[in-house]
C-alpha cells in the first residue's frame, strides 16, 4: 500500500490573491479577462500534477468603494469571467486536472446548477466539482431583485435544500439507462429514468434532469464550513473541504472537528479531503523569497490596504496608519473571517498598516522561504493531521504557480508526499473518492437481495 | 463592392433534426452527451466558413410520453449538454465561427445571462450570440417552482424587460475603462464604470456587471419572432432572426414584414439578418438524395411519429394511421407551430402517417436533391428577398453537415453567393454588423459636441 498522499488544488481567481498583484511587473494586468492567462495557470498546475484548479466567485462586485477612491485602485474581484463558462473552455485543453468552481445557492436555481455541473462533468470526462456556498453581500442581493441579503439561517437552510435537490436531479438517470438499441428502436429504459418530484420549503422541482448520469457518477462536492454548523454540513455531504487556517493548532482542531462529525453520517474518515489555504512565496534562498514578498507589499496603496480590512473593521480613514486598530463597532457583512481578523489585530497588537499588510497577501497559511522550508511546513501540517492537502492561493499569477510547480512540487515528490503521475483520469479517482451509487440503482439492488 | 453574400448557421442540437436520426447507422447514438460529437460538427461548419453554430434549448424534458411508450423510443431532446457550457468548450478549439445559443428569459435572471454571454464573448474572442426566447412548456415550469407556465403576454413582457436589463448591464464598463496604470496604481477609471440601477415590473437589478466590455462590444442578439408582436420585437432589437418557412411566398412576406418594422426603430435594412431554417438532404444524384431521406423515414416508429405531432394535434392513438387527421380540439401548448401544422394537414389533405412523416424530418424549407438543386433553391430565396441566409438544420449529424460542407458550400462559392474566407474574426464582423457603441460613451460624445 502506498503511503497517504497529499492533495493539491490551485485557486486561480483573477491575477492572484495579493491585493497588489495587478501592479506586479510580471503580471499581465489585463489577464483577469483573458482566457489565455487562465489556461496557462491551469496547464501549469496540471504539469505539477495538481488534483484540481478552483475558482471562488461572486455574482456582483462585492467590494465597496470604501474608503472612497479605493475601488478604482483595486484590481481584485472587480471584473472577471464567469467561472463555469471559463472552466468549460479549459476542459478540452487539459486532460487530468479537476475543474472546481463556486456557485452560490442563494440567487440560483437548483435545476440550472445541476445541469451545468453535470454538463461540465461530461465535457471534461469526469473532472467537475462544485463548491457549494451562500451569498452574503448586499451588492449581490441588489443584482437579484432584493434590497438586502438573506439572513444567515435562511441562507444555510436554503443551501441545504438546494444541495439536496441537485443531488436528487443528478440521480435522474441510472448508469445504464440509455440502451441505444437501434434495431429495436429503444433509446432508453423508462424504468431507469426517475422523476424527483421535490416539494420543499424553498424549492419545487419536478425533474428529471435532462442530462444523463455523469462520468464521475456525479460531480465532486466541495464546501468551506467555518462555523460549527458549516462543519457539520460539510461532514454530512462534502467530499472536499476548504478552510482558512493560520497556525497548526487551530488547523488540527478544525480537522478533528470536521472528521469527528463523519461517523454520525455513516461516512469513513477518508470520505472528506480537508484542504487549508496555502500562500507559498518561494525563492531559491530564503532571502530571495522575502524579497519577492516585500516587492508586492511595497505595491500596496494605503487606500487599497484599508479597503481590504474595511468589510470587517470598518472604514479607518482618518486614523493614523501607524497607530493602533480602534475598537470600532462595525456591522460586518461577511460572517466568517470578520471576527478572525479583529481577533488577530488584538492578539498580535498590530497597527492599522501592519494589519492591512498582514492580510494584503491573502488569507491562510503563509510560508515564505525555500522549497524545502515550504515543503517542511506542508509536511508538518499533513503528517500531524492539520490537512489532507492544500489549496494553493498564490500571491500573483502566473508567477506564483510557476514557482510552486518548478520548485516545491519536485521537493514534495522527492519526499514521497505527492504523486509523480495521476492515479486516474477523473477528479474522484485522483482524490481517491468512491464513485457514488445512484440511489435508485441501490434501491433496486436491495430489493433484489431481500426478494 | 462585393455582391450581397449569404450567411449560414448550423443548428447542431443533439443528433440532428429528424426524429429517427439516432437510429441512423452512421449516427453515434451516444453523441448527444459526447463533447467530441459536437466538436466535430462545429469544426466541420467552420471548415465550411459558416457564420455560426447554434443551439436550441429547453430547461427540462419538454416532450411528454404521449402517446404512452413514445418517449423511450425517442432520442430527441431527452438528454443533452447545457449549451453555454458546451459552446465555451468549443470556443478554444475553433477560431472564427460564431457561437450562438438559446437561453430563456422565463426561468433565468438577467445578471446571470449577461455575465455568461459576456464571458463567452471574451473567451471566444468576440464570437458569442444569444438567442432570446421565452419558455412555454409545463415541464420547464415544474422544474422552477411553478405549477404551470406563464401566459403568453406575461412571458413576452418579461422577455422584453429582461433583454433591456441585459443590454444595460453589458454597458456597465466603457471600452477604455480599464487603465492598468501600474505606476500610478490606477486600475480603472471610475467615470467609465456605470451603475444600471434598473427598477422595473419584473426585475430590480443594480449592477454594474462584473465583466468588462466584450470584444464585440456586446454579444449578437438573435430572436425568432413568429407572431406579429414577435416580429416587431425582433425588428426593435435583434441582429439575427430565425424563422421557419416552407414556401417562398410566405417567407417573402415574413421577410418584408420584419424589415418593414426597422425604420420605426431607426435601424437600416441590413441591421437584421433573416435566416429561415433549411433542411438539406444532398446526394451526388437526385436519386441518392431521395434514398438518403427515405432511409431515415423508414426508421420512424409510429409511436415516435405520433409523439411528434401530439403537442399540436393531440394523441391520435386509436385512429387509423392511414386515415385522415381528425379535427381534434386540442389545447396546444406551444403557440407558434401548432396552428401551422393543423393547417398543413388540411391544406395538403394528409393522412396521420403522412402528416407525421412530413414533419419527422424537422420543420422549415426542405430540399432533397443534388448540390446544384439545393443551391438553386437557396439562391432563389436569397435573391428574391425571402432570406439573407439560412440556418441549416440537418436531418442527422455528423452526416448532414459533412455532406453540406463537402457538396453544397463549394457550389455556393462558385456562384459567388458565399464567402471563401472569413471577413473577420468576430461574429459581428462576419455578419457585417456594426459594433454597438456603449450608451454612456455615446452620451459623453454628444455632450462634448454640443458643449
Amino acid at each position: 500500500m502506498t503511503a497517504r498522499q497529499m492533495k493539491l488544488g490551485l485557486s486561480m481567481r483573477g491575477l492572484g490573491y495579493h491585493v497588489a498583484a495587478w501592479r506586479h511587473p510580471d503580471v499581465p494586468a489585463g489577464g483577469y479577462l483573458d482566457y489565455r492567462h487562465f489556461l496557462h495557470n491551469a496547464q501549469m498546475a496540471e504539469r505539477g500534477k495538481f488534483d484540481m484548479i478552483f475558482f471562488a466567485d461572486g455574482v456582483g462586485i462585492r467590494m465597496r468603494d470604501e474608503p472612497p477612491g479605493s475601488l478604482p485602485r483595486s484590481g481584485y474581484e472587480v471584473a472577471e469571467l464567469e467561472p463555469i463558462t471559463l472552466l468549460s473552455a479549459i476542459a478540452p485543453m487539459t486532460t487530468h486536472i479537476g475543474l472546481v468552481t463556486t456557485a452560490s445557492t442563494t440567487y440560483n436555481e437548483p435545476y440550472h446548477i445541476a445541469r451545468k455541473f453535470a454538463s461540465l462533468d461530461h465535457i471534461s470526462g469526469g473532472r467537475a466539482g462544485w463548491n457549494v456556498v451562500t451569498s452574503w453581500s448586499e451588492a449581490e442581493a441588489k443584482n437579484f431583485n432584493r434590497d438586502s441579503h438573506l439572513d444567515y439561517a435562511t441562507r444555510y437552510e436554503r443551501a441545504q435544500e438546494f444541495l439536496e435537490v441537485v443531488l436528487g436531479l443528478w440521480d435522474s438517470w441510472e448508469e445504464d439507462a440509455f440502451l441505444h438499441d437501434k434495431q429495436a428502436g429503444i433509446f432508453f429504459d423508462p424504468d431507469r429514468l426517475h422523476v424527483l418530484d421535490h416539494k420543499g420549503k424553498y424549492f419545487s422541482v419536478r425533474g428529471p434532469l435532462n442530462v444523463g448520469r455523469t462520468p464521475q457518477g456525479r460531480p465532486v462536492i466541495v464546501q468551506a464550513g467555518a462555523s460549527l454548523q458549516g462543519q457539520e454540513m460539510a461532514a454530512a455531504s462534502a467530499e472536499v473541504v476548504y478552510t482558512l487556517q493560520h497556525t497548526i493548532g487551530p488547523a488540527q482542531a478544525y480537522y478533528a472537528s470536521v472528521k469527528g462529525f463523519l461517523p454520525k453520517y455513516g461516512r469513513p474518515q477518508n470520505a472528506v479531503t480537508i484542504m487549508p489555504g496555502l500562500i507559498p512565496v518561494v525563492g531559491r534562498t530564503e532571502q530571495e523569497a522575502r524579497d519577492k514578498f516585500d516587492r508586492l507589499q511595497e505595491l500596496v496603496e494605503p487606500l487599497v490596504g484599508l479597503a481590504r480590512i474595511a468589510p470587517a473593521i470598518g472604514d479607518l480613514t482618518g486614523y493614523p496608519l501607524d497607530g493602533p486598530v480602534p475598537d470600532a463597532s462595525h456591522d460586518a457583512e461577511m460572517r466568517s473571517g470578520a471576527e478572525q481578523l479583529r481577533e488577530r489585530a488584538r492578539r498580535e497588537n498590530l497597527s492599522i498598516r501592519e494589519l492591512y499588510l498582514a492580510v494584503a497577501g491573502g488569507t491562510g497559511l503563509r510560508v515564505i522561504g525555500t522549497p524545502a522550508q515550504v515543503a517542511d511546513k506542508m509536511e508538518e501540517w499533513f503528517v500531524n493531521r492539520a490537512a489532507d492537502g492544500f489549496n494553493v492561493t498564490p500571491t500573483h499569477l502566473p508567477g506564483g504557480i510557476d514557482d510552486f510547480v518548478e520548485l516545491v512540487v519536485p521537493e514534495l515528490q522527492r519526499r514521497g508526499l505527492f504523486r509523480r503521475e495521476y492515479e486516474g483520469t477523473t477528479l474522484r479517482e485522483n482524490l481517491g473518492l468512491p464513485r457514488p451509487e445512484n440511489r435508485y440503482a441501490r434501491g433496486r439492488e436491495k430489493a433484489r437481495k431481500t426478494a
